[in-house]
C-alpha cells in the first residue's frame, strides 16, 4: 500500500463494536475484483424481509446498480443486499444492465424472495465492464461461507478508504433496547447531491417503509447531504435503511405522530452524523476536519448554501491546509454564493476567536494567536450574516498536497 | 522569489509589442504596497476622455473599488484609471470607502474632469486596510514621472501571476488602421461571473459608450466568462473597454446595425480570448492548458454548465495533471451537472482520440495511446451530447501539488 494510503490520522481508534441483529445474515469475500486479496463481495440476506427506504445520487450519469435501486425502492420491501468494490458498473451501457440482472438472478435462485426484493451496488472505477460470471460465482461461494463480522462488511465495500466506517446507536422503549447501526465508505467524490456514498443502516424497531422513507430523508440531509470533500458527486451513491423485525412479535409504526418515533429518530440522527464525519474524516489526503457554522441567515437554505461555498472553495481548504488564517478567502466564498448579505453586517470566527466585526477587521486583531488554534486538527468556522434566525453546519476536510497525490498518480 | 512563482510553462515567448495609442499617458511606479521594489501602482490619464464600457465582478462581498466602478459606471465616460496591486481594499468598511474617495479626488485635483470620470481599481490581499495616503502621494508622484510602456502597466496590476499579459489586433477601415490593445492579470480565484480578473481594453475606433457595452458583455461572455481556474470568484474584478479617439476628427458609431462594427468585434473577440487563455496558462501551478468542448447540446447554457462542471472538478483536473486518461471521472462531472441528458447518445473523446461512443467504452479501446496522447501541454476534452445543435468552450488548466503549494503556503 502506498505511503499515501495510510490509515488517516483523523480516523476514529478503532472500528466501534457493532451487534447482531436477529434475522440478518452477514457474508463477504474476495471474488478476484480488487487487488491483494482484498474483500470485495458482500451478500447480507434478510430471510424473512424488511421494509427499506432508499436514497439515491442525483448524478444524471447514475450506474447501472442505481438505476436498478430506483426502479425498485418503491416497493419499500427487502430481501437481499449485494454490494461489489473495484467496480462501479457505470457508464457500461447494456452490459452494465445485464450484469445487474445476472446478479438478481443468482440470488433469487438461491432464497425466496421477488427481483423487486434485492437491492445492488457497485463502487469503483467507473466504466469498465464488469463481468456477471464474477459476482454471480461469488454469490453461490458467499452462502456456503461462515458468516462474516459487520468490520469485514464495512471492509468490503471501501475503495480509497484508509479506515472502516461503522457506528451504533441504542434506545430503550416499552422495557426493550433497539439498536440502530451502519456502516458506509467514501473518500471521494463527496458532494451532497443526495446520499454521496455508500452506507447502509440497519435496525430492528419496527417502522413501516413510508415511516422510514421520510425520516431517513430528513436524517440524510442533515448529515450525508451536509458533507463534502471536493464537490465532485459520484455516479454511483446509494444509502438504504433497513427495518428488521419479527412480524409474529412486532407490529411496525405507521403514523408519524407516533411519539415512539422520536427516539428512534434521535439513534438515526447520531448515526449517521456520525458516519458522516468519519467520511470527511477520510476525505482523500485530508488532515484537518473543518466545521462551518453559518448562523443568522434568513433561511435554512440561505445558510446552508453559504457554508457549503466557504467548504468546497479550493482557496479557503488550502489556506486552512497552510495553517494560514487567511479570512479574506472566507469573506470571498461568501460572496461568490448568489445569496444576497449585507456586508456591514457581517461576522466571521476562527476557531472560536472572533476575526471581523460588522463588516471589517476587528480592533487588535492578533493574527498569531488566530494562526496558533489552526494547528488543530479541528478547524471551526463561524459565520454570522445577521439577517435571521436560521443555521446550517457542513463538514468538510483541508485540500493537501496527498489530494493531489491520490487522484494524479492513483486510478481509484 | 520562490521557485513555485517561477514563470508558468504555458507562457507565451515574450510579452508583445503593444502600439502607443493617441490621447493615453501611461505611468507607474513603486508605491511600497507590495515587497522588493516591484511596481504597485499604475495610472492612465486620457486628457479629452474617452467612452468606456465597465464588466464588475458578481460577488456579494465586492471591495470598495467595485462598489465605486458600479456607481459610476453608467455615465459612461472616462478621463482616468488608478490601480493598485498588494491590497485589495475588500471588506475594509467605511475606512475602504474613503480610500477610494481620497483617490478619486487626488485625480480630479491634478486634471480637468469629474469624479465620474476617474476609474479605480485594487488587487491583492482582501481585508487589510490601504493607507490612502499612499496612493495620494502617489499620484502626484506619477504625473511627474517619464511616460510608461504598456509592459510597466501590465506588471504593475499583477499579484501572483508569474509573466506579464497583454494583447494586440489590428484592422484597417476606410483606409485607416485601427487598434484594439488589452492587458489582464489573473491566476488564481478565476472563475466566470461576469470579468473574474483585472483587463483594461482600449481601441482607437469611435464608438459610443452603449456599443461599448453590448459589443463588451458578448465578447467578455466567450473569453473571460469562459475560463476557470479554481471556481473562486474574485471581490475586486473589473473589465473595462475604452474608445479614445479624436473628436474634431471623428464622430463615434451609435448604431449597432453600422456594418463598420464587425471588423471591431473580431479584434475585439480575438484579444479577450488571447488574454483569457493567458489566465488560464498563469492559473496557480498549471502545467496543461484544458480546452473542454461541449457539442450537440440543446442550448448554449446547458453547453457551458456541462463544460463548466467538467473544467471545475477537481477529480478531473488532478487526473489531467497526472496524465491518466480517467474518463470516469468526465462522465461523472457531465452527470453531476443538473442538465438532462441521454447517458445512451454521449460520446468523449481526449486529445482527438474517441474514448466512448454511445454510453460505453469503444471497441479496441487503447488507453495507453490516449496516455501519450495526454503528455503534451494542451489537452482537449470533447464531449457530444448527441442533442442538439449548440455548442461551447471553456478554458480551464490542471490541478498540481504547485497549486496546493502556492495556496497552502502563500499569503495572496
Amino acid at each position: 500500500m502506498p505511503k499515501i494510503f495510510k490509515k488517516s490520522p483523523l480516523a476514529p481508534k478503532s472500528f466501534p463494536n457493532l451487534p447482531k441483529i436477529d434475522g440478518i445474515k452477514l457474508f463477504s469475500m474476495h471474488a478476484g475484483i480488487r487487488k491483494n486479496n482484498k474483500l470485495d463481495v458482500m451478500l447480507i440476506l434478510i430471510p424473512l424481509g424488511a421494509n427499506v427506504a432508499c436514497v439515491l445520487t442525483n448524478s444524471n450519469t447514475p450506474s447501472a446498480p442505481v438505476n436498478w435501486c430506483k426502479n425498485i425502492r418503491n416497493h419499500g420491501r427487502a430481501k437481499a443486499l449485494i454490494v461489489n468494490s473495484g467496480n462501479a458498473n457505470a457508464h457500461t451501457g447494456k452490459f452494465g444492465v445485464k450484469t445487474v440482472k445476472n446478479t438478481v438472478k443468482a440470488i433469487t435462485g438461491i432464497m425466496n424472495c421477488t427481483q423487486k426484493e434485492v437491492y445492488v451496488c457497485s463502487t469503483g472505477v467507473i466504466g469498465e465492464k464488469l463481468d456477471s460470471k464474477i459476482i454471480t460465482r461469488a454469490v453461490l461461494k458467499l452462502i456456503n461461507k461462515k458468516e462474516s463480522l459487520w468490520q469485514e462488511i464495512a471492509e468490503s465495500i471501501c475503495t480509497t478508504d484508509t479506515f472502516n466506517k461503522g457506528a451504533v446507536s441504542y434506545f430503550n422503549l416499552g422495557g426493550k433496547k433497539y439498536k440502530v447501526l451502519g456502516i458506509a465508505k467514501g473518500s471521494g467524490m463527496i458532494y451532497p447531491n443526495m446520499a454521496t456514498m455508500l452506507s447502509f443502516i440497519f435496525t430492528d424497531f419496527p417502522l413501516s417503509s413510508k415511516i422510514l422513507r421520510i425520516l431517513f430523508k430528513n436524517s440524510v440531509d442533515i448529515s450525508f447531504n451536509s458533507i463534502t470533500v471536493d464537490g465532485d458527486t459520484s455516479t454511483s451513491d446509494t444509502s438504504l435503511l433497513f427495518s428488521v423485525y419479527d412480524k409474529n412479535v412486532d407490529r411496525p409504526i405507521v403514523d408519524l405522530s407516533d411519539n415512539r418515533i422520536l427516539k428512534f429518530k434521535a439513534s438515526l440522527d447520531k448515526v449517521l452524523k456520525d458516519l458522516a464525519i468519519q467520511i470527511v474524516s477520510d476525505g482523500e489526503g485530508a488532515k484537518k476536519i473543518i466545521t462551518v457554522h453559518v448562523k443568522s441567515a434568513k433561511t435554512y437554505k440561505n445558510a446552508k448554501i453559504i457554508a457549503l461555498s466557504i467548504a468546497n472553495s479550493p482557496l479557503v481548504k488550502t489556506a486552512i491546509a497552510g495553517e494560514d488564517p487567511n479570512w479574506g478567502r472566507i469573506v470571498m466564498a461568501i460572496g461568490k454564493s448568489n445569496v444576497p448579505i449585507d456586508q456591514n453586517l457581517l461576522s466571521i470566527s476562527i476557531c472560536g476567536k472572533q476575526v471581523t466585526k460588522c463588516g471589517t477587521l476587528i480592533k487588535n486583531y492578533n493574527e498569531r494567536s488566530v494562526a496558533k488554534k489552526m494547528k488543530k486538527q479541528e478547524i471551526l468556522i463561524e459565520v454570522d450574516l445577521g439577517l435571521g434566525k436560521n443555521e446550517a453546519t457542513i463538514w468538510t476536510c483541508d485540500l493537501t498536497h496527498d489530494y493531489v497525490k491520490i487522484n494524479a498518480d492513483y486510478r481509484s
